[in-house]
């Protein structure tokens, strides 16, 4: 792409544009290096939205909860855009982009903008790309920002770690989740949302989550609320979209907020650098057969891995 | 750690001295250089045991079930060395620790040994020590290595990645694992457990199993067996072990064993690589005051996190 009109996107992008963003975004999806220049032009135009996480386990209902969010951030008068983070196997692509589908109502309303990346990248990219389309998003003057994610694994939540405000959601009868929550594999959420609160179980689950809440201590003094939901009949959002803008009274209050994304962003960085690191490192196992031989002495277990991973780095070094 | 006194715990670890691989781990858990030395010594020792790989959510009975299959490897005469990792944050640490107790009646056995690792490392390098410590345990002549871990998350799956067969453990009632797999959050297993087999609802579990099974494509004509146990009553255990060396019996034959191993030991190096390059970085934010000041303007707003890694990385590269 010719400056010009890279200059010419990043223009529109910032006045608002729904198609300049969803394109700025596939340069971004697409490591295309138009891509990165564009974020690096508007990246002073961040900093404002207030970006929402939200992730849980498969089946809860979370493009409801996010469609009936929407609805509500709409009656605000308040502008949103989504990014819907898929990191599963290609394989079941189809069914959750149905899922989607719902969410199709809203696209017209040109304050709502849905987009959903998948894109795993070759060396765990996927969080990175997903920071720059939220700054894209955020540039393009959106007053909310949510990344949603799948999972509560680590690597899942990484990816909304760049959030302000993570909410996870569950559901009666997703047991696994809260026994995650309590083993500690996944960190306490700012916000949980109990889903099909109408299920007979609910009281138990809420109960629950209460105790693996006891058993932390709020360490800035916060204690993330517990809000039921039925999303498919729109209870309970007023609740919810309340209990974030609490969160992030909160943060801000406390000073948590310029924290929070202080070390974000540092750690972006160096996650950025990291991974360009690796793609050398990658690259130079086929650019030189020294290497080459070096790995295939460990397969053949005659030099361990640690040694292996000491000789390329100082061979690299040398060649410099 | 002399070299004289290193030596000397290479040898007794090789010759199977549990004491010496408990120390040996220690080492390498503490990332003492000494530990590095000697999985460097003892590494053409490898390659010999069978490493399995078990997952599952909390509270699945992870710990019963490997009870029950040291008591079952035993019975066929084999020895088995357990590695239990624990990528869970540390405020819910006593609980699990908990579980393990239950394993206590086997610390006196010299074919039986266990140990826990839980720390996670600065950067993230509790995959890099579980490997270095499962190689010490397969050096040290164990016929059987199992690495087990909590979770679904790819992270999680990650630490056992390096296993030539990978079990998941579900039972009746846990749902998320199963959306998660439907879902693609996780890669197939080789093996599929679903423990506590006794419960009323085990028949849908497991046809919600085979449902998700027949949605993906067996890749190497692999189709993963479902072995329904109770394992705090011995049921079913002989067959679960039946059904891992089934799988090997299929890898070896078909070449696919070989190939993963090359292919996790490759990934491997480059890992440890990364790893060693990233922490050079991180110290250089310390260090070097023109990288501070490269972040602040980030978190600024002024220069985006692309352009700062790129700078960063240029600077150092420069200073070579």
């Amino acid at each position: 792409m010719a400056r010009a009109t890279a200059h010419d996107l990043a223009e529109k992008l910032v006045a608002g544009d729904k198609r300049a963003l969803a394109r700025a975004i596939s340069l971004v999806e697409n490591n295309d290096p138009a891509g990165w220049e564009l974020v690096k032009e508007v990246y002073p135009h961040t900093g404002r939205a207030k970006m929402v996480g939200l992730t849980g386990p498969p089946g809860v209902g979370k493009s409801t909860l996010i469609g009936a969010l929407i609805k509500q951030l709409r009656a605000r008068e308040e502008t949103i855009a989504v990014l819907s983070v898929d990191p599963s196997s290609p394989f079941t692509h189809g069914a959750l982009l149905g899922d989607r589908i719902r969410l199709s109502e809203h696209f017209l309303d040109p304050g709502v903008f849905i987009r959903s990346m998948a894109n795993r990248g070759a060396l765990g990219g996927l969080s990175e790309a997903t920071l720059q389309a939220a700054l894209l998003m955020d540039a393009a003057g959106r007053d909310n920002v949510l990344i949603e994610t799948v999972g509560v694994g680590q690597a899942e939540v990484d990816v909304i770690d760049h959030a302000d405000t993570i909410v996870l959601a569950l559901m009666p009868g997703s047991g696994d989740s809260v026994q995650a929550l309590k083993a500690g594999v996944m960190e306490i959420p700012d916000v949980i949302v109990v889903n099909k609160a109408d299920h007979p179980m609910t009281d138990t689950l809420v109960r629950e989550i209460r105790g693996v809440l006891a058993l932390g201590h709020a360490e800035d003094g916060w204690v993330p609320p517990i809000v039921q939901t039925q999303a498919a009949h729109d209870i309970g959002i007023e609740e919810l979209l309340d209990a974030i803008e609490s969160h992030r009274a909160h943060i801000v209050e406390r000073g948590t907020l310029a924290e929070r994304r202080s070390r974000n962003l540092r750690n972006e960085v160096m996650e950025l650098a990291t991974i360009s690191l690796r793609r050398e490192l990658e690259a130079s196992i086929h650019e030189d057969a020294s290497v080459q031989q070096l790995l295939d002495e460990v397969v053949a277990r005659k030099l361990d891995p640690g040694s292996a991973a000491r000789e390329i780095l100082r061979r690299r070094e040398e060649a410099n």
